[in-house]
């Protein structure tokens, strides 16, 4: 059996949860790299941050209800709640994210 | 003269200081509260947190741009800026704002 990473129910996504952990530059460019091509293995983020930091930016996301984990084998399949955080706040995560795009420099090369 | 407090220019407004500053439920309501009620004076927030406390919330919601602080006298007046907000990251400020309203129990009491 696949180990079961805890992820909040719905409607236990808390507020404060969701903007601290969308407070930080690194765990927004991972949602906007998420939401632009769909679910990714934790591999995908490895230009990142360094992998310390990584894990733990991927289950602060995770914990707070922002993404999914999926594991699949050896693999740790992630994706961003959208159906979730549109039900539970509708149009945040939109407005995060078209801010988050406004605000990176237009030469952006990370990942 | 007035003593000048800092506040960032529009343009300087970080998304990150924004998110953080309102992933804080006393900064959140105290910002539903102005948006509702228009400029007020500290005093108005005096039983939404212990005095030092309120400080401070007052002052990490100033520096990150989300409110203004007008030294008129012996008072401090208090406003969000919305328009700098709107411009800056066009509906981020009432996508958190109708989120926090949504998350807040019915009965909410403070204030």
């Amino acid at each position: 059996m696949a180990k079961e990473l805890h992820h909040p129910d719905r409607d236990q996504i808390d507020l404060s949860a969701v903007l601290e952990a969308l407070s930080e530059p690194t765990r927004r460019d991972i949602v906007l790299h998420l939401l632009s091509d769909g679910e990714a293995p934790c591999g995908a983020f490895d230009g990142y941050a360094p992998k310390t930091n990584l894990s733990y930016h991927l289950a602060r996301l995770r914990e707070a209800g922002v993404t999914r984990t999926r594991v699949v084998g050896p693999y740790r399949l992630i994706s961003v709640r959208v159906d979730d955080l549109a039900a539970r706040f509708p149009g945040l995560l939109d407005a995060i994210a078209d801010a988050a795009r406004s605000a990176k420099p237009a030469a952006e090369g990370v990942g």
